[in-house]
Parts: C-alpha cells; structure tokens; sequence
C-alpha cells in the first residue's frame, strides 16, 4: 500500500525548510477511513479577505469536489481549504454531491463564514462514497492543534495528503512586489495518474501578498501552463486535478498592482512560476516506479504547442521510457514517437541528442557517432533529451519519469 | 532477444492452414543480418497483371521503404513484394533510399520487371543503415526454391518476418463473387509499437480475385479502419506501417465489378474484413508482455469516431491495462479513462459492465455491486468491457491487452 512503498531514488535529501505565510493557519488529523498510522487530513484556513485562483482537470468525468471549487471560485475569497487523502470522492453521484455538501458546512459553521468561502480537494480511490462523518467528526479536533503555518506544519501537511506518493513535496520563494517582501509556499501531492491537462494532482500554493482574484487567476493560470502542464508521468489525467493559489493580503507595505502584466508583479510571478516548477519537478521525481528523472526540450516546431505536444508524445511513449529504464540509448524509438506526434517535423532536416551528444542530424546517424559517452549518460539518474525537428522556432521543455517494473508492480496491485 | 522470448500464453494453439491463392508464389532466406538461426527475408512473387492496394502509417517519421510503397503504388500493379525483419531501414537518409533502390533492382532483374512493380517492407531497429548487400546475394537461392503458396512456405513466409513476434500469424477465408469462388489469404506480423494510425504493423494480404486497383483500394482502406486500426498494444505507432492487398485474378470464371460498393463483392468485403480482424486479434494476442486479451466496446458516443477514441483512451491507459494484469476490477480507472478522452460524455449518465456484470450506472456504482462474479471474470483470459457514455448513439470496440512486467522486460532489454 501507499505508505509501505520505498522512497524514490530520486527524492530530494529532505523536506525544505518553508516559512511562515502571514495569515494562514494549518491543522491535520487522522481519520483511518484508508490509511492506518498517518495523518489523512489537512484544513487551512485564511484570513478575512484572503483571495484565491484556482486551475482544475479538463476531465469529463470530474470529481465532485472538483465541481464544488469551480461552483465557489467566481467569489474569488477564500477563508478554508480542506483535503482529504484515500478516497477521491469521484464518480460516486448524488451521494457524492452531498458528502461535499456536509463537509464543507461543518468547516463553514467553524470559521463563522458561508459555505461559499470554503475549497475542498479529495485525492485516493474512485468510485467508493466518501465517509464524510468520519471527516466531519475530526474537525473540531483538527481546529483545537491548528497553528500558524511553519516548517513543522508545512511538512505535515505535505504528508497528510499523500496517496501513492513516497515523499512529501514543498517549495518556496520570496518575491518583491515594489519594496514589499512577500512569501510563496506550494505544497503538492502526485506520483501516478499524472499527466497534464490545464492542472494535474493536487497543489496549493500560498502567498501573502495582496493581490485581487482576478489578477490571481491570470497569473496562476500562465503558470500552470509552464510548469504542471509540462510534466507526465503515466499519460492517465486524474478526475480531481486542483491547483489552488491563495493569497492572505497580510504582507505590509505592498503597493497596489494594475493588473497581471504589471512591471510591479513581474518578480513575483517569475517566483511563483519557480514554486509551481520545484513541485512539478517532485512530482516527476517521485513517479510511480521512477528511477530517472528526464528533461526533453524540443525545439525547430512549429510553435510553442507543437513543440509541447512532440515533447509528450516522447514523454508519454512507453517504448521510449522502458528504454530508459534500461539504460539503453536507443534513440530509434525517439525518432518513432516524433513520427507519432501529429504534430509537423522534417524527418530529414531531424536532429537529436542525448546528454549534449548529438546522435543524428538530417535524419540520420552522424558519421561518427560514438555511443560511449551517450551510454554513460543515460546511466544516470537525469537523462536530458534534446530534439531539432527542423520545421520553425518553436520550442518547449517537458519533464517525465522512466517506465519500471516498479510502476506495474504498485498498479497492478494497489487500486488507487 | 526475440526469437527466445516465451510464447505469448494468448497463443493460437497452432498456425492456421492455409490454402495456395492461385499465382502467388513464396520463398524465404536467411540473411543473419540480426537474427541467427531462422529466416528473415521473404519473397513474393505475383503474376503479371496483379493489382495491388495498400495503406500505410501516418507517422511524419516514415520508412523509406514506405515512401517507396507510396510512389510505386499509383502504378496499381504488382509483381514482387520483398520483406525484410531486424532492420526497419527508418531514418536512415539517404543510405537508406540507396538501400531500397538497390534491393528493388535486385529484385525487378531477377523477376524482369520495372522497378515500380516490386513492393518492399522492413521491420526491425531504426536508425541503423540496411545491409542491402546481404539481401541482395540471397534473392537468387530464394528464386530457386521459390514455390506455389502452400500451408508449408505461409508458415515459412510469416515466421521470416517476425520480429519480438512470438509466434507467426496468419488467416483465411473463401468468399464468393458471383458464381466464383475466391481464395483470401493474409500474414501479419506485430507485437510491439503497436497502436493503430491507418495501419499499423506489417501486414500482407493475397486474393485470387480479379479486382482493378482503384476497388481493391477502396475495399482495404474500409477493411483496415475496422480491424487494424482498432487494436493497440502500447500507443505507440511503428515507422514502418504497411498492410498490402494483392489480387492475382487468376481465380475462374469470376464476374467483373462496377465498383467498391458492388453487391457483388459484399461477399468478398465481409471475408477480407474477417481475414483483416483475425490477424490484428493475433497482434494483440502477441502484445510484448501480454497475459489479458481485452475487448472494449463503447456505446452512447456522439458518433463511432468518438466511441472508438474513448474506447482507444481506456486501452491504452497504462493504469487501466496494469490493473488488468492484476486481476483487479478497477473501475475507477474506466472512470478516469473516458474522462480524459477529450470527448463527449455525460458523467451522470454512463454505465460501466465488466464480464457482462453491471459496476456502474448513472455515475455511481450500482446499490447491490457484487464483487464476486467480476473478479471471477478477471481471472480469465479474456477480458470485456463494456462502457455507455450516455450522450449518443456511437459505438466501436477496440481490442488490447494488459500491461505487465513482461512488457518492461521485453522493452528495458530489446533494442527494437
């Protein structure tokens, strides 16, 4: 099961360091509804004021908690966020409706605020009705511990939302927005089930600075395209994608932006971008099974889209990911998932390269193609794949994982 | 390598028999340009006034002896078809349009004939330049023992172009035309990068009728669209991709047709689509790894094409097919599947069977799911689902298999 799976080998050393956020507070409990000895629950809550953003799945067949956060985002405020790991509450019809609908009353009746100012997430099993009770019941509990959020807590809450993941993933940075200093903290759960469709998994990311929703919703929404957008590491888009930004208002002396494209919001959306990159990146890291991390930047397409769209044909190939799993540089399968794309390449205008090795050019092997450095490369636990397609300038960078006996080995027998 | 991997336990329990198609003659050679100890060069020899129809992959990476196929086929007429295992002579440049040049000249003395009238295909690892030459020195022993299709040389014929194969495939039928009764036999050969983009993997096909270019043509682009593009094994699509249709038209006293929708060739439409649809259930029957062979029909669709996509989403979901191979009756990852499909369908009102057995309807598991007969079901060979999107009247099946440690195995080792 999730919790007895080994750490990935391509884990960072250990949770970051993540500062306090002014104005939010983080509380988890243990309902046992899946996981047994862990925490399963995380509740945040905001300050009056407090704005939100939020990405969700372009899934047909979306989750009702996902439902419920689109329904609320046009308020635009948010005071509570609560999430559960181990039951994603996903096509589970009426009865899942009125779990979302129970749950989200018990916390509004415990901030004081209306419904519509509280976000729910839910990430495990689909298809099982959510016990909310059991959730409803560790609330008040949950409210007793809640404290200013802080590394201890940060942390915690990472870990309450796991599902098959094998470590807990955070980020931060801190941006300037005129003199003003504010903060951004991103915490993120994902490691099977991931492939990129506007959102993908479960992230919420914090900031203290004051900015409107609207201007919120821009910025996180240019930012989930280069970052969550980019990464795959099974091709399957879950039904409960959320990415949620919220921002307290709570920094001091922060001037007042005009809009997304403000020159005053450039450094924080550059910094918000790096927070939404490190967690997408984790969750690279700790694809089910993974035992390399790959980076593919494709460039010579016909723009930008292309370019994505040729990086996660190879990406999401699963001939290409078990040669790399093997270590094997075979470069054929490369040029077969470029074929595949849909997408335009000049098959003998063509270039690749393998750890900064080029390998062919003009749609063939180069003369004097040495494998061994290129097999030296692809021993190590970050591949790097460059592709020239050779029909424009447009270009992109997309991240996955290898494909493993460990990854059929977790899904063959966990039902997740 | 592929010639010692296990038989795939979906296995024919032998090689069918098939009859002599009047005109055809085959031989086989052994080249060792890869493989030891079996054959990997087929030869195929029509008499003069053979039509020819083919179809090809789409991949923007073709092989060169696909671009070949392609130029050659407007003539309509074929006289030799040459196919080659272990190497697909893809992305080669310009060694590999040298290559396919000088086997078709070999091939066009020895039979003299034009150029244009000799057909070819190679399977195997891209990027390597083709050792023509080997080729070449062995079509005169070919030429010798060159012989009248028969059940020995089909055999002999479908086992020479195998590749991860694991066991050879071919079909047959008789259909009539009019009063005349024709002869329909096919090879194949496919395991790995196997996912339908018009066609997928080789394929060969012979009749004795006596059909005009322009309707054969048109009879196999139909064939092909319900058969081999309806199977997937990976997602992935070969470089390599050709299904050819010869028609010797030696058959006698066969009625002459008016064209592709002639009531007279109903007959013959429905045999070559049996023929067509038996092999690409052998394909999948040899997926790399396969222990499941998996149906899934798709109905309630906006049209066929979006049900054949859906249906193409859940087979080709890498959590779908592991779950598959673990027996388990994960509906939730249907659930996830059709989501993701990119096409209409109505959450609230879609039904999910399994082995005959209704999971879900009208989005939520159905009150009195009984588990027991199901995971029965999974046990078994031959999975089937049965998915209604609830929207429309499309439906398609589409074929696959699991997902299992033998494809990682197979992938992670063979350089293919």
């Amino acid at each position: 099961m999730a919790d007895q799976l080994p750490l990935s080998p391509l884990a960072p050393p250990n949770f970051p360091e993540l500062p306090h956020v002014r104005g939010v507070r983080l509380g988890t409990a243990a309902t046992a509804m899946k996981y047994q000895g862990r925490d399963d629950l995380m509740l945040a809550e905001m300050p009056s004021g407090a704005s939100v953003a939020g990405v969700f799945t372009k899934s047909k067949t979306a989750s009702a908690p996902v439902d419920w956060c689109r329904k609320v985002l046009s308020g635009g405020e948010a005071l509570g966020l609560l999430v559960n790991a181990g039951n994603a509450n996903a096509f589970t019809g009426r009865a899942g409706v009125e779990s979302v609908e129970n749950c989200v009353e018990a916390v509004a009746d415990l901030l004081s605020c209306r419904p519509s100012r509280i976000f729910v997430a839910s990430t495990g099993v689909i298809g099982e009705t959510l016990p909310h009770a059991r959730i409803v019941q560790e609330l008040a509990a949950i409210r007793q511990g809640i404290s200013d959020s802080g590394p201890a807590n940060w942390g915690d809450a990472a870990g309450a939302i796991m599902t098959t993941d094998t470590f807990p993933k955070g980020a931060t940075r801190t941006a300037k927005i005129g003199d003003a200093e504010v903060t951004i903290v991103g915490i993120a759960k994902g490691s099977g089930m991931i492939a990129p469709d506007m959102a993908t998994m479960l992230s919420f990311m914090f900031t203290d600075a004051r900015l409107p929703a609207d201007i919120l919703q821009a910025l996180l929404a240019d930012t989930v395209d280069s970052s969550f957008n980019a990464i795959t590491v099974d091709s399957d888009t879950s039904t409960s994608d959320t990415v949620l930004l919220f921002a307290t208002g709570m920094a001091s002396g922060q001037p007042e932006a005009d809009g997304p494209g403000d020159h005053l919001l450039a450094d924080f959306k550059a910094k918000l971008g790096e927070v939404a990159m490190d967690l997408a990146q984790q969750i690279v890291r700790d694809g089910e099974g993974a035992s390399k991390f790959v980076s593919i930047t494709v460039t010579g397409a016909e723009d930008a889209v292309a370019a994505r769209n040729i990086g996660l044909s190879i990406g999401n190939s699963p001939l290409v990911k078990t040669a790399i799993a093997g270590e094997d540089a075979n470069w054929g399968r490369i040029v077969m998932a470029v074929g595949k794309a849909s997408e335009r390449a000049d098959r003998d205008r063509m270039a690749i390269a393998v750890g900064g090795v080029t390998i062919a050019e003009y749609g063939a092997a180069v003369d004097d193609y040495n494998e061994t450095p290129v097999a030296e490369h692809m021993k190590g636990a970050d591949i790097d794949i460059q592709v020239d397609v050779g029909v424009g300038n447009g270009a992109a960078t997309v991240w996955t994982c290898d494909l493993t006996h460990g990854y059929i080995s977790i899904n063959a027998d966990y039902r997740s």
